[in-house]
């Protein structure tokens, strides 16, 4: 067979591959918007058998064959030669776990994700508790499937960001907890910023309308995707040319709709600028959870939370609200959304004590994994972290171990990228900031082209082409470095706090 | 292996198949409701691959040789009997397609609908017209590979009514048509009435509440189910607890929304009404889609016009809209909605000429799948017959042969079943009526529980058990006699035209 050909039926059979995971994902799209409660428990079984169909065929001898085949060939073109690495890799991974597994993992997440869902509703740790353990057990015993070095939480977190380890994250928290405590020491010695006027009414509907605007002026494409109402923020796409944003409106928080659109809209525009000739290949797939993190992250802080930004959509954001905003100046506005205060709930916080959640989350799930703490020991230890770390009492476990849906998705190794995602975002706006000086000043007034082009061509347009480390490098000059968030933290918050 | 685990395994594996025959209707019915127009292409491919995955686990050697096996057995019980019975004629049925032809139908189905949606924006049938042919040659392919007697249609009406001929419906049809004439003559030679009322200015969001209401107060569950809106209304459903409708709200017509509502809140209450414990199995699925039809139109027709439901409705109505329909009565508004006259389009044709607009197409598919007209003389042809039947000039193809989907979605076989639906609600009417004499009183009062006791007890609870026929004989005493339905129009228009 002619390389082409072969190419050819490896594309064919990696797009039908797809066909299967987006329509699992279609089925979890509705299952958070539209699903009627009674439809629930068939559902979970529909998208079991779906992720199940997808690493049957994942894992067929005949597409292993292609593959090997495939990557035995010299006269590939680079994008395919990439694209065949990268999915023999996938296959040989995917190869590890049996589909009775994946089955197995797919029917206790869905029992899980209940048990969380009524766990929340009573308030009490103990009725998640059991499914918990057995989704902990199932992924110690993935982590082995899977093999590791070092440590088994590095398996897991490789699903997430391929190549990431503990030994890389635990140096990274390193250089940045004593910065971050450093600073937030020196806001805490200074008069707090008052954020008042984003909790007072604000009507739904208008809410909803501002929502859909922020997502059209940040470049989201709605003829390519749609946003929803559900319990939790998400983005789901089912090709490049259908991406899902959802939100969830507080009447009394202004805040928590607004931040929840750019977040996720950062997150969507990404998917949307994924190349969608590469519709199931590894090349029309992100790059990695921390890549993606980035992008949701760069558009809710360094520009949603920025000065330009509100420089141009303050004054539109008034005539919206009036009676609410009237009395405020941009800078005030600038100063309350930038509010930093030790917190209880992750997806509240602000973009300082952030960290900390993620830091504690990622200790507990090390520690679940390699066996230190077992699921009972969750509530206790968290607790105690969260005194330590933010030096916040949890009231509860809803306002504690309880507040994410992860650990209910069977998500292990996902949290550590949160914090990644922010770092790539403060080293990827200094270098954006750095190729174009007058990124803040078109920013300012209200133009993102400059801005789109660039993460076009640095960031969306690779796919999964490179790794994490290796995209960051061709787009900023360097791998990670964390001293960019700190300056970029200090810079902001040193100007904040300084009165 | 015992009888009891022969049995269990083959029902695990029609679950299996059902869930991806449900995902599949889970991304059609999200392609008619939400899908942003960018996401068509991969939307109509990922359908497909669903499809080819069903086709495939339901030919599996594996089920075969379960279902042979299983249906060897003497020892099991009646209902688990007539599952495998049933399965195993569908196993033979599928037998005859290979998964290339799915496939391949399913994405000239994706192709036609597409086309055909593009034929109705320019209004010119010609934008249609190869890919009709294509499904019409595919379709003729497929009755061949399914084989029959007599006549090819009768191949794939049996896709829509197990057994039911081209000698069945021509015998019903011939019988009707002579009395319909007479009936429509009838009236045509009284003073019609008015229906003004309904094509007045009705506030979106109001009709939109209404449906609901109509829906609610019907009997739907809609903690089982919801409603949405869509171009054209359908009803599809992804469990017995997860069902489905959409309907449609013109500004300027009550009656759209409102018998919509009806029409499909009578399918979805038949299929919420269907066995839950028997999800995957024939049990668990609808009887025909005849029988279906004879819900929905029992809903519509025989109840939601009728003088009892609206003495009931009225009043609460108006207090809805006042200004369009306080100088109403009751008795006019139950003239006004069964105005009879001859129409273009079916879906909102009366239900004395409805009966027409379906033999025409029913003529038509005949004559295309016997070869003895094709899709290039769809027009004239159809022109002619709405001249001879309903005495009306079609003005162009978009109030002509363009305005059912149907086709578009490879659909040939399926219209019989709507005329054959209204006789069967009339002849179930009929029947109802006279087990429980009180049951239009009870329906003047707002009250259903009788009436669905009736149909959960004769129609939605057997499932597939019976055909049409057998089912009709059991609930009402007699196979399907147009009679009933002629008794109930003749006496319904002769008093609504009498004077």
């Amino acid at each position: 067979m002619t390389s082409d050909a072969l190419y050819h039926s490896y594309r064919a059979k990696m797009q039908k591959i797809a066909d299967v995971k987006y329509a699992s994902a279609v089925l979890q799209w509705d299952q958070e918007t539209y699903l009627p409660s009674a439809g629930n428990e068939r559902r979970g079984r529909q998208i079991a058998t779906l992720n199940e169909l997808a690493h049957q065929l994942f894992t067929e001898q005949g597409l292993g064959d292609v593959l090997l085949e495939l990557n035995s060939r010299e006269d590939l073109m680079p994008e395919a030669k990439r694209n065949a690495a990268l999915s023999l890799e996938d296959y040989h991974r995917n190869k590890k776990l049996t589909s009775d597994f994946v089955r197995r993992m797919s029917e206790v997440v869905n029992t899980a994700y209940h048990a969380w869902a009524k766990a929340r509703q009573e308030n009490a740790f103990t009725v998640f508790q059991p499914s918990l353990a057995e989704l902990i057990a199932l992924k110690k015993q993935e982590a082995d499937m899977l093999g590791y070095e070092q440590h088994p939480y590095n398996a897991l977190m490789n699903d997430y960001d391929r190549g990431l380890t503990v030994a890389t994250v635990d140096r990274v928290f390193e250089s940045l907890k004593p910065q971050l405590l450093e600073l937030l020491r020196y806001i805490n010695s200074k008069t707090q910023v008052d954020n008042h006027f984003l909790h007072q009414p604000f009507d739904k509907e208008a809410q909803w309308k501002y929502g859909l605007e922020i997502l059209k002026r940040m470049g989201f494409d709605f003829n390519a995707g749609r946003q929803d109402i559900s319990l939790h923020p998400f983005t789901t796409n089912f090709c490049s040319r259908d991406v899902r944003v959802t939100t969830r409106i507080d009447e009394n928080d202004l805040g928590n709709m607004t931040w929840s659109c750019l977040h996720e809209g950062g997150h969507a525009l990404y998917e949307q600028g994924l190349p969608d000739d590469q519709y199931g290949s590894p090349l029309g797939e992100y790059c990695s959870l921390s890549i993606h993190e980035s992008q949701s992250r760069l558009w809710e802080n360094c520009i949603g939370r920025g000065k330009p930004f509100w420089e141009y959509n303050f004054k539109h954001l008034k005539t919206l609200f009036p009676k609410q905003l009237n009395n405020l100046s941009a800078n005030q506005f600038y100063k309350g959304i930038n509010k930093v205060v030790p917190s209880l709930i992750r997806t509240e916080a602000d973009e300082v004590t952030y960290h900390f959640h993620v830091m504690i989350r990622y200790e507990i799930e090390k520690a679940l994994i390699d066996g230190s703490i077992q699921a009972v020991d969750i509530p206790a230890y968290w607790n105690e972290q969260y005194r330590i770390y933010l030096g916040v009492t949890v009231p509860d476990d809803k306002r504690g171990c309880l507040q994410d849906i992860h650990w209910s998705h069977g998500s292990f190794g996902y949290f550590a990228t949160y914090s990644l995602g922010s770092l790539y975002a403060a080293q990827l706006y200094a270098a954006i900031g750095r190729e174009n000086p007058s990124l803040e000043g078109e920013l300012a007034s209200g133009k993102n082209n400059s801005l789109h082009t660039w993460l076009k061509k640095n960031i969306y347009g690779h796919g999964r082409y490179f790794g994490s480390e290796e995209l960051c490098k061709l787009a900023t000059g360097e791998t990670l470095q964390s001293s960019y968030f700190i300056n970029y933290a200090t810079g902001k918050y040193q100007q904040i706090y300084s009165h």
